[in-house]
């Protein structure tokens, strides 16, 4: 492993790619389909230790059920484009081939007359096994600083 | 070359900071003299397949008189500082001597009493030219997700 | 060394988390205890030339003073979870064992209830020591393109 730092970054980039590129059918592929879990939670349970999430998938399956109204656009929702900013990215190995990541994350929404604004301002904890040459996802936790948008939930973070 | 993505990450970070410092004469300088294109497009057209540019610079001369009413300082608009954020740098080879690079781009601007907001979402693909030491952009196309911006056009992003 | 940008880079990720973590009590370990400085202008006087800076903290202790009222939670204000930004880093070596190096620097703010807001937007320069193995602060500048902002200084940038 030459560089885990810039394999991880690059990882995160194209995971947030898919997702702002609307790709939603590419996503599960980002996560270990033999053990994985997605979880989003407000950071003021994370801070107040109480662990119940707004969201959690915990199968690949449940991944795959997740996107598909988005996949066959039979989901209604005020279509809007997303745009992703990874950041301050953390990276730490523990153990072999497994890498704990820590990343700031702040989306901006434009909807269709070309207005942006603010949408999330939150952090992901990611572990990632990198055991083989692509990356995969074993857990996603993404810990909104923002938890009043009501439309969080309608595509994956 | 030792590590493409630092060059290329410290090229796009440079070429960012010359524009938020306002050296505008500077400008032209990070493209190819014999052969560039620097262009504006909307989201909106991208994904329609619509190709029209809401700006378009295809030669060297048209970058130098974009900016010549910005260096000389006759132009007349509302001064404001912008602060332009490059991240999710994604670098690809496209043959020996080109990367291929896609960025997220996100501008704020703060006007003279401090007040800073949102400026533009949108995306960078570029097309840099890294035969030699110092990097050099062969094209430049900014995708907009913000195109409602009426300022947008006063300065290069 | 064997890569000082991943080094700075680590460095400055860590400062931020610390601080948006709240773990003020370790923000004055970011910095060198024989001799360091802390300050936040305007850009307005920065592109003046008019050094009177908005805050200024040119030795140890006043650091650790500085955050006294936050670590022992005397301090009254409105608590905001902040989260800060690290792009556009640039990183240059001056003399063996100095690195200067620029950043980029947005706040977001969230309250209680969960609505996040644009806080601050500005760049940092810091001279950062490298000669051990943890890199130390010998001087942080904070430049403030929002500077009006209240609550700006009730808390560490």
């Amino acid at each position: 492993m030459t560089d885990l730092h810039r394999l991880i970054e690059n990882f995160l980039v194209d995971y947030a790619q898919c997702l702002d590129d609307g790709r939603f059918a590419e996503w599960p592929g980002f996560f270990d389909p033999a053990h994985c879990r997605y979880e989003i939670l407000s950071r003021e349970n994370v801070d107040l230790g109480l662990p119940a999430p707004i969201l959690s998938c915990y199968s690949h399956g449940m991944l795959v059920d997740r996107v598909t109204m988005l996949v066959k656009q039979t989901l209604t929702y005020r279509p809007m484009y997303l745009r992703r900013q990874i950041t301050n990215v953390r990276v730490r190995l523990a153990g072999a081939d497994m890498a704990v990541v820590r990343a700031n994350l702040v989306v901006y929404q434009s909807d269709m007359e070309g207005v942006s604004s603010l949408y999330m301002v939150g952090r992901s904890e990611d572990e990632i096994l990198v055991a083989n040459e692509r990356p995969l996802l074993r857990r996603k936790t993404i810990i909104l600083d923002s938890f009043g948008v009501d439309t969080m939930l309608a595509v994956p973070l």
